[in-house]
């Protein structure tokens, strides 16, 4: 393993014996020459074959061994591994990193068939039929580069702060959220078991357990039977809580700050290559976002001439973007903190202001989508029951998650905000399915 | 929010006003003057006030308060959750530290019920009904601290190596591993999904999509009915894959090299404290570990007077103690790599040695119990089909997965490791429910 050299490498390596392993993007096969761009994690670089298309009767081993070499490149088959010993040159000629490699040895370690079922420009579902080979192509091979950047980013954000990580279980004996868009698991005589909708209840659980601030980056279920370009049955939750807050603010000015570092750290590690590859560039956000009160948005919205269609108080799609390009034009930010929602249109667990009755939370938006719901969430175990009969939730089958506020508990709040969301909005994508690993919807369940 | 001051912070802190906020652990209400040991999540520090047990009728609104204030503190229940306004006074007569704080002011955030449902010694399954308060335990909080910075420190250790990280769906249209101990899960039109047993097919798919590097950190789920210290239903699975290795020794290096880097970072950072509530040293091990061929290891502990009763030529629980006492006693060493396993007594997709027809693979032992199995995956796809019939598995139904290996797969290898394993180990306890959040188990679903 120690022998090969990655493509990125070559360029600051002296002429000489290398070896570099990859798959192959093309051959051109002529006949004085042949060259193979072989591609790797790193980069793509030419390799290069002086064709030997016959030899006489009495070859010399080196002669026969030429040939057959030749004979080798002339079948490669597209997307083979393989593994090439030869000469580094560099040779300001060459576009592709002014460098070559002159095959001496050529090991094909995995074969691939002639025919590739799928072309960059298939159609995307297509493409998820075949995401192993739509994953080799540079931009998604940069989606998910990006992607650990940002996470880790994240993470290193909350580690240097002393946040905990936690890994909360995604089997519980009951519903996080809602009691819709549940998936079900037959458990252990006769039980049932539900999979997570998000890690709601088991983050404010660390909070009673005076953990004071956690994170956790895991999956999320809904059997949601929608369609749409931002929706899955299965995603990467992005969580965070903190204790002893005074309010919605102080999550979301983490948040913020969380979202900037993060997206700093995207645009110096792959602003270049972002700006290549989708024709972006990169702009770090400016801290404070702004925040519009939901009902001041919606004023904004209607000035504007868009008139919402929902009747329960809320922004629509439509609505989230108007209220953007309103943002975007007045202030110049992708982003806006839009707050204090009517508790009919929140979850039972949000905080009320005394004053105006409407919730301390917040959604936040991307580019006119929604990415986050962040909320102070109500911590007097009198108040959290009433709110939830309010709801029409029965408090027994909430009780053991009641019980975390009955032996004392700290204020506390905090987000949850979909990764794939974030990765589409960032990188200008249409769709989740182009950011996610292997996407799952209603009917999706593989490779 | 910003006005709160850790407990941490105080010892460096001049004297005078200071906010503390945390939960009461203990209050010794004396007649002349009052304590309170509060905690939060940095520590434990002393507030003290000079009891006001009566005034007159002509009481000053100051005397009034005071009275009040004493009477608050003389009904403090255990594990409150309260914000205190004081002065801070060091005094290095106070052992908790070396300073104190007088009341001034005290807000109770959230009041807990009189009666605490267990204590410190309370049993185990008594313990994990009452999670949230079991982790309350300085111990328990050290636990999850400590597993931060394990996984921080792996995941930097992956990140600066150019490894991306993936999110492998936990949602699979077929079984990963093996048909057995497999959860199912009721999908949209009367489809069945299944849980994944671990990411095992999906970050080989990495590799063929020319990922190179990869790492996971996430849930995965095993429908086991066995109540050992050592399972779960639900585990966190630290994975990686890497292409181009030669054989396991590739992985194993590199998994060698992550843990001597993760629990160095433990050290460094947990080690006094780990010594103080674990009493236990946090020794980082030297590389290379020791590393074992399975018939060797087997022949060793039979010298030592242990017959494995295991007819399949593996190891079982005792025999991993025995050799794993033998490395200790012979190296020094508290890891070790058994190697060169059986095909029989291993996954189909491990490959074979031509010569010796062993598997590539390795398990690792870390204090005498399994905490990983390792290997090289066979990717000639031909080869794969061949030993999955042999293992009675039907190829159609892998056709997703054989397909990985159809157009192009360079040769790989990596390797699964249990989180919850590791920390037990790590820090010398008894069973993995005592170092995991929320343990899942036969009949273990709530809270």
């Amino acid at each position: 393993m120690s022998e090969r050299v990655l493509v990125k490498d070559l360029q600051a390596r002296q002429d000489g014996p290398v070896s570099v392993s990859g798959w192959v993007e093309t051959v051109r096969d002529q006949k004085k020459v042949q060259f193979v761009i072989l591609r790797d994690e790193t980069g793509a670089v030419q390799l290069v074959n002086p064709a030997t298309r016959e030899v006489g009767e009495d070859a010399t081993p080196e002669q026969s061994a030429a040939l057959a070499l030749t004979e080798t490149i002339s079948a490669l088959t597209h997307g083979s591994f393989l593994t090439v010993h030869g000469a580094l040159k560099h040779d300001e000629r060459v576009k592709l990193g002014g460098v070559e490699v002159k095959i001496a040895t050529l090991d094909i370690a995995g074969e691939a068939l002639p025919e590739t079922p799928i072309a960059a420009d298939s159609s995307l579902d297509k493409r998820m039929d075949w995401r192993f080979l739509d994953l080799r192509q540079r931009r998604n091979n940069l989606v998910f580069r990006v992607q650990t950047t940002l996470e880790h980013a994240m993470r290193s954000y909350w580690v240097e702060r002393d946040y905990i990580e936690v890994h909360s279980p995604k089997l519980m004996a009951s519903a996080s959220e809602s009691n819709a868009e549940l998936f079900e698991v037959p458990y252990f005589e006769e039980k049932t078991a539900y999979l997570a909708q998000s890690p709601q209840f088991f983050k404010q659980m660390a909070q009673v357990s005076g953990f004071g601030k956690i994170f956790e980056i895991a999956p999320a279920f809904r059997a949601d039977p929608s369609f749409t370009s931002r929706h899955a049955t299965e995603f990467t939750s992005i969580d965070a809580e903190i204790s002893w807050i005074d309010g919605w603010e102080d999550v979301a000015a983490m948040q913020e700050e969380l979202l900037v570092t993060a997206i700093q750290a995207v645009a110096d590690k792959h602003g270049d290559e972002i700006k290549e590859l989708f024709g972006l560039d990169i702009v770090v956000p400016t801290i404070p976002f702004p925040r519009i009160p939901l009902a001041e948005a919606r004023e904004i919205v209607a000035a504007r001439g868009y008139e919402i269609p929902r009747t329960d108080g809320d922004l629509d799609p439509e609505g989230e973007r108007q209220i953007a390009a309103h943002v975007e034009e007045t202030y110049g930010h992708p982003f806006v903190f839009v707050t204090d929602y009517h508790p009919e249109i929140r979850a039972f667990y949000h905080m009320r202001d005394e004053e105006s009755g409407l919730t301390k939370s917040y959604d936040l938006l991307y580019k006119g989508v929604e990415i986050t719901t962040g909320a102070q969430r109500e911590h007097r175990v009198d108040v959290l029951i009433e709110q939830a009969k309010e709801k029409g939730l029965d408090p027994e089958h909430l009780d053991f998650y009641l019980d975390f506020f009955r032996y004392g508990a700290p204020p506390h709040g905090g987000f949850g905000m979909g990764l794939a969301r974030v990765m589409m909005l960032l990188l200008g994508q249409e769709s989740i399915r182009e950011v996610t690993y292997l996407f799952r919807g209603p009917t999706r369940l593989a490779p």
